[in-house]
């Protein structure tokens, strides 16, 4: 029976969607051929420029690119975004090849390079080219939410290794699942309940009391602020929501995006500086890709520095233990 | 106003559970005095014994235990049970000094030094003495549930730097908490609704489906059953559980104490194997604290290894991506 099992599991691809039932939680199970266990530590970072295929001139060591976004009057591309080349999800997906099975990975996997340069932060690049790599943020997720066969569209940046990057070049990651995960899910049918109720947004009341504590807000411009977080599951945690009601980061405006941008700079710049080398996950959350009204919903920004390490209390509970009061970090970023 | 809020949270020790509106997750802040930025990145590494606060001959070092287990015919302890020295829940609760607050971090949190000598994993230890480490994890439990102010009691393992763990000498903690953690509150919900559908645990089914594929099967006794489970979050990932309805881990008889102490040898062992130097967690979950009849709870054990980092994806939506499917974990392990 082994050996049937193995030839059913090795050597082929693999992406399938697989439910736990005792922790309600999905998984997707992406395997790559020829894997082999020493390579699940994080591969060999490339530092050198010459060697890195994300750097303008080696467009041909990556898949052909879905889009390309330019500056005005400029030659070639700012941001390209091209298939990521060990996908988690695949379109269409891979058939699936075991006797006990999950649901096939259906999805997008796509890497988005925010500069031709290598350079290896957003704090390294002009105003203009960060409110770029924005716009094509939000130009691919309404690309996934257009193909209509996805339920769910996220955009992430892993800066450093710690936080599970493997390039350094300045990039970051859109994937769109056909499942809306548990925890989205769950989120989602809470804030519909919360916003019955009161008629305001889950996100707007977090925003009302923060903006009055006036004790852990980082930054603020014409349409966003920045907030260390009163329930911040890390140090230096930050969130970043529009002050008006949004659902839709797809639908940032070309205004909208130039003032996150700065307020995106500010805050890496003020980050890195507290934060020295550690890295940290950018995720950008907006509504699930389903019809139904989302005006319960606002989208938001989550930056999550990786200076602690997640141990078994977190694993165990989803509780995190926070050592940094979030009105201390605060202070320290707005010093920095 | 910066200042006013720096008076109120800076030099004193803090201990508070958050809830924040947006994920409705809780998080516990909890920071020790003075300590500085730099030090939220892992302690150094304290390799030496002569330096090692865990070793027999050094218990002055430690603040004075609450509970010690000695082997028949032994001098002296061979499990000792002491209260955390940077704890993240106290008993009683510091005061809250912030104008904004959350509640009290009522609970308990203490350290399971598993031997006298300097040794840095289970499976360093004999049969008799693991069997002791596992009753002793019962004991606890138990008197965190007599106490009855506790929600809810974990018993978690970090083996390794990449796992949490600051100290190499084989250790466990233990936490109650005055909260009922809403990731395991929801997980009681959904184990309830399906007990009262079925008449069966959400554990005892995914147990015949498991034992009936027997594709992820590692090890078995006359009393437990280890696996890798379908929906494996991460390479290697082992589940371990009771064959009989059990809900209550801190009724560990003797007898199945020396049973499972031989089984987490054999896994650990051939675990240590498949993943070298990398770390793990190991989290004992039992039924929370409440009155209610928990014919729907079984407890059981999860094995997390570390060899793979969590990256934006699943920060941003809980559901993780596995590189190696379960049925070669399994495989693997086997034949070890």
């Amino acid at each position: 029976l082994a050996q049937g099992t193995g030839q059913a599991f090795n050597g082929a691809d693999m992406s399938e969607y697989r439910h736990d039932p005792l922790t309600g939680q999905w998984v997707i199970i992406a395997t790559n051929r020829g894997q082999r266990p020493d390579e699940f530590a994080a591969p060999e970072w490339k530092r050198v420029a010459a060697d890195c295929p994300f750097c303008t001139g080696q467009e041909h060591e990556t898949p052909p690119e879905v889009a390309r976004f330019q500056l005005p009057v400029q030659n070639g591309w700012q941001v390209r975004v091209i298939p990521n080349k060990f996908p988690a999800v695949l379109s269409p997906p891979p058939a699936l090849n075991g006797a006990p099975h999950g649901l096939p990975g259906l999805g997008v996997h796509e890497v988005v390079i925010e500069s031709p340069r290598h350079v290896t932060s957003l704090t390294h690049l002009a105003p203009p080219e960060v409110a770029l790599v924005l716009a094509a943020y939000a130009q691919r997720l309404a690309a996934l939410l257009a193909r209509g066969d996805l339920a769910y569209g996220l955009v992430f940046k892993n800066v450093g290794a710690a936080a599970g990057a493997s390039l350094e070049h300045v990039h970051s990651q859109v994937v769109g699942t056909a499942l809306l995960p548990p925890v989205l899910d769950e989120r989602r049918r809470n804030w519909q309940q919360s916003h019955a109720r009161s008629g305001k947004t889950v996100a707007a009341e977090f925003l009302d009391q923060e903006l009055a504590a006036h004790l852990r807000i980082v930054g603020q411009t014409r349409n966003f602020v920045a907030v260390a977080p009163f329930a911040s599951r890390v140090p230096f945690e930050l969130r970043i929501l529009p002050l008006a009601h949004r659902a839709y980061f797809e639908e940032l405006s070309s205004d909208e995006a130039q003032d996150l941008g700065l307020l995106l700079l500010d805050l890496l710049t003020r980050l890195e500086s507290c934060i020295a080398q550690s890295g940290y996950n950018l995720i950008i959350h907006t509504a699930p890709f389903d019809t139904s009204r989302h005006d319960y919903y606002h989208w938001h920004i989550e930056i999550l520095p990786r200076l602690t390490r997640t141990a078994g209390f977190e694993w165990g509970t989803g509780c995190f233990i926070n050592p940094l009061a979030p009105e201390d970090a605060a202070r320290r970023l707005r010093d920095a």
